[in-house]
C-alpha cells in the first residue's frame, strides 16, 4: 500500500463495514496524522455461510496505518458494536474510550479472550472530551435499548462530525436521564460538517415509545396471569427491561430467575456496576425454584429471536435440564422478531403451543432506535452541511435520505456510503474520492480467516449432495492396480437402500481405470479427472445429483 | 399391518399430513370399504432438510388399504394441495377429481412425468357430485387466490362432513362467482356433523378485502408511474391478480411481458381454459421488449418469495439473460412474504434499490384466506355438530378452536388433529381412537426416500465443519503399513494457509497406525476407532472444530 498523501485539510470518514456487512459497525475518522475508530462490531453468518461462527471486519486499512490509529471509541455494548473487539485489538492493540456500563461488558469479553490486562481502557463519562491526535472526541447521553448509550461530536479542524450511534429519544427513560437535547442543540448551533444518524426505524413514522411505557404492560400482564408460572423472554443486554419485570415480580411477590448465560453474565455486570437495583429475596437460583409455588415464580430468559441453542428453545424443545413447559405456563415475548428471525420465533411459539401453555406475543415490547419524528428532530437540533445515514439496510439508510431531503437538504449533500468508501469533506465540498480494503473475516471455532470462499463452497456442494471417495493403490514400479477402487460415501444416499448403484458405480470405477492403465496412461492427473468425470456422469444419469467426487490414489 | 375391523358404522378423519408436515395437505376420509382422499400436497424443505428439493407424503396406510380408495378429490390448484401428486400416482394409481382449471394445472404435472395417459382424471362442475363407493362428494364453489377453488361436502351413512379447502368470501370476485354461501347453508340446515375449515388467517380480525380491489390501486400505480417501467411481481398462481394487472396494462397502453416459468406456464393454461382474457396485441415476449419505449411496457414475474433462481431474484442480482434493473423502473411486490421468506425478500428489495430502482412494497396484496368474520360465518351457516380446526400451523388452528369457543361450541368438540390421528366420529360421539403411520418423504433429484435422517445428519456435519479422510494400505499377508496414511480434507480448512496443521496431523496418524501395528493390533474396526478418535481431538485441540473423519484402509 501506497503511502498516505500529506494532509489535504479535509477529514475522511471511511466505514470499514455497514452497508454490505450489516451489523459490523466500524468507522475510520481520519484527519492528517490521526484515526479515530467508531465502534468494532461483529456480524452474524448469513445462511449461506455455513458452519461459520462469527464474521468480523477485515481491518488491513488500519494495519496499513497503525502509526496514525489513536483509539477506538465505543458508542454502546451491542453486539454489532463491540463483539469483534477481540478480534480486532488482537491484530491492532489501541486504547479504547467507552462509558462505564460499555466497558463493564467490553471487560468481560476481553478477559475470555485473556486480552484485558495488554488492553489500555478508560472509562468516559456523557459530557467528557478525550484527546485522540488532532480529533477530539465528545460523549453525549443518549437513550437506547441498553442503558450508558452514547452519541458522538467528533471535533476536526476541518469541522465538527456527530455520530448519533443507536439512538430513541426517551424522555422518560427507566434508568438514568434522557438524551442530551440540549448538547445536541448546542453543537448544532456552533455548526456540523456531518451528521452519521441511526436509520434502522426510518422507514417508521412517529416516535418511538418510551420504555417506561412498559412497566405498566407488566404489572397488567402480572396481575392477569396470578395462577401460572410467568416466562419472560428478552434480550439480556436490555437492562432496563429486564429491571422492569424484575419491578413488577416484586410488587406481584414473585421469586425471579435469571436463565440462559447471556442474561446471568450481563445482568451480573449491570449489578456489579449499579445499573440495575434489584429488591433483597428477589433473585433466586434456578435450582430453588421447586422450592415456589409455581405462581409465585417468574422466569426471565435469554431466547427471545428463537436462537436454536438459547434457554427458551431449550424449553420449548424439551431438552432444557430444569424447566418443562406445561399448561400452567405463560410465555411472554418481550420483543420483535430481528428480520430473518420470524421463522424460529414461530416454530419456538408453536412448540410452546403445543405443550399447552399460553404465548403471548405483542404490546410487551418497544424499540431501541429512533421512527421518523424522531430523526427529524435530530436533523433539526444538529442541522448538518453532510448527511450520512448509517446503521441499516439499504432501503433504511434510502428512507433517512428521504427524510433529510424533506427537511430541505439537497440530494448531493447526502452520502449513502459503501464499506471502504473513502468520504473526503470540508466546509467546501464532500466527495467519495477513494476505496480501502474491506470485507468480512469468518470466525470459524477458534480460527480466524482459515474458511474462505472456496471452503465455504465445498461445504455448500456437500451440504446439498454430499460426497463420494474413490480409492485405490497403484504399484510403484509397475504402475499396477493393486488395492481398489473402493468407493466410500456420505451424505449422498442411504447406503443399504442404494447398494446396487454404490456395487455398479464401483465397477464402472474398475473398468476406467484399468482400461487408462491398459493403455498405458498412468498420470495421476488424468487417472483422477477420469474418474471424476465418468461417475459424476453415471450418478447424474442415475439420481439426476451431483455429489462432491474425490479420487484418491496410494503408491504401495 | 394387520386387517381392519368391519365397519363400526362410524366415519374416520385421518390427516396423513399437516400439522407435523405443513403443506402436505392430505386426509383420509373412510367408512366401511370406502377411502376417499382430499388433496394431495406436498411441502418444501425447512432449513435443517440440507440438499431436499421437497417433501412429500408417506401413504404407506393407503397402499396397505389400496382395495378401499376410491380417489382423490381436489379442492383447487396450489402446490400443498396438488404438489404431491404425480409421486403419489405412481404408488397408487387411482382416479382424480377436481375442477377445470384445478385439473389442467394437474395435467401439466402428469404430462411432465409422463402420467397423464395412466390416471383416469374426470372434471367435476360446481353443485355436481361424485359417488365413491359409500361415500358421495359434493363440489361447492368458494373463493380464493386461484380460481376454481372447491369446498366439498363428502356424504356418509354417519352423517354430512364440509370441508372448506382454502378459501376466503369475495362478495366481488374478478372471474366467476363468489361463494356459494346459500349452498353452505343449505346442508348445515340439513344437519352437519363436522367441518374442517381453513384456519391460515384465523388470527386476524376483520374481513379479508375483496381480490377487485386491488383493480383500483393498480390502475393508481399505473397512472402514478408513467414515465418509468414497471415490474410487478406476484404469484403466479393467482391468475386473477394478473387478470388485473393486465387490465392496468391494457388501459394504460402498455404492453405485457409474462416472465419466469411458471408464470408463463399457468397464464398459458388459464388462458387455454378461458380462465384468462387478454386483449388482442397486449402480451409481447420479452425478446420484443426492446423494441417498445421502457414507459409502455410492464412485466409480470415471479419471485415475489425471494426465492433464488426465480425471474425477479435474476434480475436483481444481474444474471438475467434479457432484463437489467435501474433508475428508470419501478417494482412492484404485490403480495406479501411467506413466513420464512422475509430475509430472502428484502436481500432482494435491497439489491433492486442498489440499482436506483423504486421499491413499492405495499397495498399491492390481499390475502386469499378468511380472516375471523369469514370463519364465523361458515360456522354459522353450517353449525357443525364437531369442528376440526384445519390448514395452519398449530398456533393458528388453536386460534380457529377459540372462535369455535366464542361461537358456543364445546371444547370437546373441537379436535385438533395430528398427523395419523384416527378421528372416529358419527351422532352420537367422536374420539381419537389410534394412530395410522405417517410421515414425510426426501425428494432429492429423482431419488424419492433415498434420503433418510442418517444421511440429513450426515450433510449437516458436512456443511458445518468439512470432513477429513484418512487413507492408508496395509500388506494383506504382513500386515505391514504400506501406504498413507495420507489425509484429503474439504470443507475444513484452506489447506494452503494450514499447511502445518494437515503436516502435523498426518505424522500424528502415522505414529498412531505404527503404533497399533507394532503391537500386533490388525484388527481394521479398532484401527479406524483410534484413528477417528486421535485426529478428532487434535483437529478440536488445535481448531474447536469437530469435521467428518473418514478413514479408508485398503488391502493390498
Amino acid at each position: 500500500m501506497k503511502k498516505e498523501k500529506p494532509s489535504s485539510g479535509k477529514l475522511k470518514i471511511i466505514p470499514l463495514g455497514g452497508l454490505e456487512q450489516i451489523g459490523m459497525n466500524i468507522t475510520a475518522f481520519e484527519y492528517d496524522d490521526t484515526i479515530v475508530i467508531v465502534d468494532c462490531g461483529l456480524s452474524f453468518p448469513s445462511d449461506d455461510m455455513l458452519g461459520i461462527d462469527l464474521v468480523i471486519p477485515d481491518v488491513t486499512y488500519l494495519k496499513n496505518n497503525i502509526d496514525k490509529v489513536k483509539g477506538f471509541v465505543i458508542t454502546h455494548g451491542h453486539e454489532d458494536h463491540i463483539g469483534a473487539l477481540p478480534y480486532i485489538l488482537k491484530e491492532i492493540n489501541i486504547p479504547l474510550y467507552a462509558t462505564k456500563l460499555t466497558m463493564g461488558l467490553i471487560d468481560h469479553k476481553l478477559e475470555e479472550h485473556d486480552l484485558k490486562n495488554q488492553i489500555k481502557r478508560k472509562i468516559v463519562k456523557f459530557g467528557q472530551s478525550i484527546n485522540l491526535g488532532q480529533l477530539r472526541v465528545e460523549f453525549i447521553r443518549t437513550n437506547h435499548s441498553i442503558v450508558d448509550a452514547a452519541a458522538l461530536a467528533i471535533y476536526s479542524p476541518a469541522g465538527i462530525v456527530v455520530h448519533t450511534g443507536d439512538f430513541k429519544v426517551d424522555y422518560t427513560p427507566v434508568f438514568g436521564d434522557a438524551i442530551d437535547l440540549q448538547r445536541f442543540a448546542e453543537i448544532g448551533h456552533k455548526g456540523v460538517l456531518a451528521l452519521l444518524c441511526d436509520s434502522t426505524n426510518a422507514e417508521r413514522p412517529g416516535f418511538t415509545p418510551s420504555e417506561r411505557t412498559l412497566g405498566k404492560i407488566f404489572d397488567t400482564i402480572f396481575s392477569e396471569h396470578r395462577s401460572n408460572r410467568l416466562i419472560i423472554a428478552t434480550f439480556a443486554s436490555n437492562v432496563d427491561r429486564v429491571q422492569q419485570i424484575i419491578n413488577s415480580a416484586y410488587r406481584f411477590e414473585r421469586k425471579v430467575v435469571l436463565e440462559g448465560r447471556s442474561m446471568v453474565n450481563i445482568i451480573e455486570t449491570a449489578q456489579a456496576l449499579g445499573y440495575v437495583n434489584i429488591p433483597p429475596n428477589t433473585l433466586i437460583p434456578i435450582e430453588q425454584m421447586k422450592n415456589y409455588p409455581e405462581e409465585k415464580t417468574c422466569i426471565i430468559t435469554t431466547g427471545s429471536q428463537g436462537e436454536s441453542m438459547a434457554a427458551l428453545s431449550r424449553m420449548a424443545a424439551d431438552i432444557h435440564r430444569m424447566i418443562s413447559i406445561g399448561p400452567r405456563d405463560t410465555i411472554i415475548f418481550s420483543s420483535n422478531p430481528i428480520p430473518g428471525n420470524e421463522k424460529a420465533v414461530t416454530k419456538v411459539i408453536n412448540e410452546l403451543a403445543m405443550k399447552g401453555a399460553d404465548v403471548i406475543f405483542q404490546d410487551a415490547h418497544v424499540s431501541g432506535h429512533a421512527c421518523q419524528e424522531e430523526i427529524k428532530l435530530i436533523y433539526s437540533l444538529v442541522k448538518p452541511k453532510y448527511a450520512i445515514p448509517v446503521h441499516g439496510e439499504f432501503k433504511h439508510l434510502k428512507a433517512q435520505a428521504k427524510l433529510a431531503m424533506d427537511l430541505g437538504m439537497e440530494k448531493d449533500k447526502i452520502f449513502i456510503l459503501s464499506s471502504g468508501d473513502i468520504l473526503e469533506l470540508d466546509e467546501n465540498e464532500a466527495k467519495v474520492t477513494g476505496k480501502v480494503p474491506t470485507g468480512a473475516i469468518f470466525v470459524d471455532g477458534i480460527g480466524v480467516g482459515d474458511v474462505g470462499n472456496i471452503v465455504l463452497r465445498d461445504r455448500q456442494q456437500l451440504s446439498e449432495e454430499g460426497m463420494m471417495t474413490v480409492v485405490l493403490a497403484l504399484d510403484q514400479a509397475t504402475g499396477e492396480l493393486m488395492a481398489g477402487p473402493d468407493i466410500v460415501s456420505r451424505g449422498f444416499v442411504y447406503v443399504r437402500e442404494s447398494e446396487e448403484l454404490i456395487t455398479e458405480a464401483t465397477e464402472l470405477m474398475y473398468e476406467v481405470v484399468e482400461d487408462l492403465l491398459s493403455r498405458g496412461i498412468t498420470d495421476w492427473g488424468k487417472i483422477k479427472s477420469s474418474i471424476k468425470e465418468s461417475l459424476s456422469d453415471y450418478v447424474w444419469k442415475k439420481t439426476k445429483r451431483r455429489p462432491m467426487i474425490i479420487p484418491i490414489i496410494q503408491e504401495v
